[in-house]
């Protein structure tokens, strides 16, 4: 009991190492004004990116793609921003006051809050524009047609997952759940959870299969290994908005019953919900067992998500 | 004299029937839904995207890919919907109410005013998004390296000029501008109308000229004249906001003067605008007539654009 505390601890702090990495990485794809006028949106693009969090998106990719065999930074690094610039612009656009109207995130002030709304808006833009520019530079290095497929073919993943049928998709359905008076059937709770949290983790993890190479046998694989950690992921969220310490979270607790929001939480209750975020966990970790390659991280990490706390 | 107003008139019609032609295969990249989730924001994004207007963009594109000796719809086409797409996204959000607060455009009311606040945000967000994701399907189609190298050089030309340092940074520009209670300096409005309005209408004709094999110096001749159009193109707009039709234009006049707002046409009055539309059109037209091809259309379409009244 005390070694697997210490265990998660020190995986704890490697996480952190990830991030930090991770941070550095990111404000070097952060533009540079070129003149007075834009002073203000690279300032609100940087306060927007670089406010800390996990880094999971990034780091669940980079894993994903070593694990298939892929090296080197120079196809990965890039898809890696351009994901948590596009995860980064849907928190922007979310806490906005027509939206959710969210005045702190992890422990500061949202970017509407500091720059107005209507930077809100465009600097929520300006991410996700970023982001595609950012992902389509993996082309200029691009010299074989094998390469040119890889890469077009991840973008594809991006663009689809971050979209109507993924993320926004998910946004959209929430937004309207919020709206709806009656449950929500457990059909509507995976549409959200699917789209609007798993969406992303899985365009994650299969951009890394893609471009390391993965047979689309193992992309399947990686696919459903990725949705059981996006669901389990959000099913967590919920029960720490309940049970959560709102210091080591960096945001308040207890805002989804403050808002009457209907989670899996509300509809199964904290005991189910904690069981049914094991059983996700487990099915990905028996999915990671079965494929080839040096698993091993991304199997703790999947276990160290089951007990986070923040 | 008459003559004149009778080819004028022709144009006119001609330049409709184009615009209804790129109706009709805009109206084909709207997703389908494929549930009931999803129809909400179908429904919100083909509003948005199928509510006229000149298709200014997509026209000059396809003219231009035509003039360089581009044939086929398969490379051109889904371009011709993403710029439309990207377009469409930014007005949606500058009429939003924590922007511009529009509730009318072209005629009806705007998306916002429509579907919510919160909807008008993730339909922008959904449009700017499926711009991507239509274009990036243009890969799928690349057989041949030069295939891919000019079709991701066109998918760079459109993220960079969408962008911090093309649209948005242009948005940015004139959001600060209007907050400003010095007069615009020169400088400030050139920034402000290249980016905000040039740089698509620039990315427009380039992305034409790279899908036909257009050298690299006809692509800068092309980016000067496009420059030069959009330009013309703006200081028409702010003519317009004053001397225009409400009717013919489908959104109110005098709303400039309203909001106390600085453009090319307060800085130095009608007489000198005008002026500067004459001077930029035929700059345009002096560019397109040394270069190769049948530019007959292009050239009449900025002789016309001069005219315009809507």
């Amino acid at each position: 009991m005390m070694k697997e505390k210490t265990t998660d601890k020190a995986f704890r702090e490697l996480m952190k190492e990830k991030a930090a990495v991770i941070d550095e990485m990111l404000a070097g794809y952060i533009f540079h004004p070129a003149c007075d006028e834009q002073e203000l949106i690279a300032e609100a693009m940087r306060y927007s990116l670089l406010a800390g969090g996990k880094r999971l998106r990034p780091i669940l990719m980079q894993e994903t793609y070593r694990m298939f065999g892929g090296s080197g930074t120079q196809f990965i690094e890039p898809f890696m921003a351009a994901m948590e610039m596009i995860h980064t612009y849907s928190l922007v656009h979310d806490d906005l006051p027509a939206m959710d109207n969210d005045e702190y995130r992890r422990g500061r002030r949202t970017t509407w809050a500091v720059y107005g709304d209507d930077m809100g808006i465009l600097t929520g833009d300006a991410l996700l524009n970023a982001a595609y520019e950012t992902a389509l530079s993996v082309l200029e290095v691009c010299e074989t047609p094998e390469q040119y497929r890889r890469v077009s073919r991840a973008l594809g993943v991006l663009a689809a997952n971050a979209g109507v049928r993924g993320m926004i998709g998910g946004q959209v359905a929430d937004m309207a759940a919020e709206k709806q008076k009656e449950p929500l059937t457990g059909q509507q709770i995976n549409y959200i959870y699917w789209n609007k949290t798993g969406a992303l983790i899985e365009a994650s993890m299969i951009i890394g299969a893609v471009l390391a190479g993965a047979t689309l046998s193992h992309q399947e694989d990686i696919s459903l290994c990725a949705m059981d950690i996006g669901m389990a992921f959000q099913i967590q969220d919920d029960i720490l908005d309940i049970v959560g310490d709102s210091a080591e979270l960096g945001k308040s607790v207890g805002s989804d019953a403050a808002n009457g929001k209907q989670t899996y939480v509300t509809a199964h209750g904290l005991e189910q919900a904690g069981a049914e975020v094991e059983r996700l966990s487990n099915e990905a970790i028996g999915i990671l067992q079965k494929l080839p390659g040096d698993h091993g991280f991304l199997e703790t990490l999947v276990r160290y998500l089951i007990h986070r706390r923040s």
